[in-house]
């Protein structure tokens, strides 16, 4: 089989990072039979300033006809705001429809408590949706105010549960056939988060189209179903991690809760996320352009070795991906190139050669 | 000076925690020439079970024309949605105009890293103003969804920050009058969060009024003002939690934000909050009407006690605030009697009798 990837690198230490998920989708051995292109595509901030559009045509054209997957570095946020700019993954995402965000966080020896969840994150609505307005009102009239629309839909709510139940079964299975007997999990749990005590409509919705696609006879059988309001979730996600599994929520509470969970395991750049459509995954490290260790090659490259492994199951190469993981939390285990946000002194290099080895 | 108080125990373990508060106020020094009276009032689900009204119109007009501030227990969220049912505390913060929502976060010998922060949160608008509606269409043109208002003014916003500009000055001059130097933080600082890398009208307006007002001579000298997007902030908070001082945040995030600090302190039993307006406050303990302990006389009275002596900060009664966070320090620091969430075995009754005796 030959896949063709889109590399996307985007800013900062996105161009530091993402050479290394090509590298070790070409290292992968031929036995697994796969092959692999790549299309060198562009979108940034800087690519904004350099042609205007911050994700050119371009780049959604090859990545939608060319492509089976893609790796997307990170974008830079410009420190104040900028007429026309507008975050470009967040427009691929809605653009691909790739409606979930996932977001495993485990530990491997890095942290206190053992951790071991995933976080799916509908990735198309919510306040993502970016309608905003502005209403000018004389100060005599209460002033100025701007407002923004949160929108869901029973139908992103109910495919995002959907995909939720599904990983939580997917995992389950792994756990069951793993000789290994070191799962914190001896049953699968799906958590759903939200705000309905505040917003009975909209989370509501949320609530009550996750519940009722969770309760489809192939999941309620086999799945355990909680809730939890979101600000409870991060209280419990930080006192109790290790009693979570896979956390379904709305797009904004999912992009907070996965950065609280990141913190959990030591550093941002352990954590890989996935956008995934039907068909099309985007691997992308859930850390950011991280301008103040830009150019100085010490980025640590397993949130985009990891994100690329993610991108793999997602395209049913999953023999591919236990490879690339197994790889990782070799070296992880080893604990002897690390980069300096574990509290190692190893370069990106370094640490990208010690896990192609272990590969 | 006479204050009288509004007492409202709503459910829960809410009624359990606020005749402390009572208790406290009741036992201060009669040096300090302060005289309380109280007003049984009110609110929660079992109110609204028992009346059709989770807020009275009685518990706000005695509140509005009688009362000098109050204590607000906890509300239970019902576990499905109830029809006309809504919080009340959270109507209430509207109608009172308590803009601010002030949540100091402080260790003492309960977490690994010593933390001293104030959360200080927008109290009235955001997706708090919960103007939602929910649309009906055929499954042929995507299905039902609904919609909520995410409203940000500059008024509420800059109001806010300069609250949070206040606070920070304050905590200085108390720092710099402390014999001891024992503080964490040498130099104020205010970080302000919003998600405006997506939300570029709304929290853009926040971000950009907070700032203003915050440049305002008085605090442009004084206070280092820094910015935070929600998901990194959240990230931080665990990381690096020593490093903030007063965090300034929209309704939401605040409400989030607020349960993470707690989770780094041990227990939501230790979190107060004080919703404050212009000559009113209502203090609030952080936690919930916790259900699971409902009625076994084990909830911790702390997070009232502290909210008890925090509404007294807001009333301008700094001396009888200090009486009692020092002897709430004074019961932890000895760590002899503590409620279960703490680790011991003490009864609500016994942290109650051993802080009004270190009164
Ligand atoms: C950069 C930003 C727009 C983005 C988001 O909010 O989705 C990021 O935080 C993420 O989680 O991928
Ligand atoms: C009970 C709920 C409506 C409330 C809120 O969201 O404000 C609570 O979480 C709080 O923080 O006081």
């Amino acid at each position: 089989r030959v896949l063709r990837i889109g590399l996307i690198p985007g800013d900062g230490i996105g161009r530091e990072v993402i050479p290394a998920g090509r590298r070790i989708l070409e290292a992968l051995p031929s036995s697994l039979g796969l092959k692999f292109e790549f299309s060198d595509l562009h979108a940034g901030f800087e690519t904004f300033e350099k042609t205007g559009a911050a994700l050119p045509d371009r780049t959604v054209e090859v990545l939608r006809n060319e492509c089976d997957g893609a790796l997307f570095g990170a974008v830079s946020s410009p420190t104040k705001a900028v007429k026309g700019y507008s975050s470009p993954i967040v427009a691929l995402r809605k653009k691909l429809d790739l409606y979930a965000n996932v977001r495993p966080v485990k530990t491997v020896r890095t942290a206190a408590k053992p951790i071991d969840m995933v976080i799916v994150r509908e990735n198309t609505e919510d306040l993502y949706v970016k309608e905003e307005r502005t209403i000018e009102r004389p100060d005599s009239e209460g002033g100025k105010y701007a407002e923004a629309i949160k929108r869901i839909s029973e139908r992103a709510s109910s495919r995002i549960a959907t995909m939720a139940g599904e990983i939580a079964l997917r995992r389950q299975k792994i756990r069951d056939s793993s000789s290994s007997s070191s799962s914190i999990h001896s049953h699968p749990l799906v958590t759903i988060t939200h705000k309905s005590n505040v917003l009975s409509q909209t989370d509501g919705l949320f609530r009550t189209a996750s519940r009722a696609a969770l309760s489809a006879p192939r999941f309620a059988s086999a799945l355990t179903i909680e809730e939890q309001i979101v600000d409870s979730m991060v209280y419990k996600l930080f006192r109790q991690p290790e009693a979570y599994d896979v956390i379904v929520a709305p797009n904004l509470y999912g992009d907070i809760l996965s950065d609280g969970a990141a913190a959990l395991v030591g550093s941002l750049g352990l954590v890989p996320s996935a956008n995934v459509g039907e068909g099309f995954a985007i691997g992308e490290p859930c850390h950011g352009s991280a301008p103040d260790i830009e150019g100085k090659g010490i980025a640590n490259p397993i949130a985009t070795l990891r994100s690329t492994a993610l991108m793999l199951e997602f395209l049913n190469e999953e023999d591919a991906a236990a490879k690339i993981y197994a790889a990782i939390d070799a070296n992880l285990e080893e604990g002897k190139l690390l980069t300096p946000d574990l509290g190692g002194k190893a370069t990106t290099e370094e640490v990208v050669q010690d896990i192609l080895k272990k590969l």
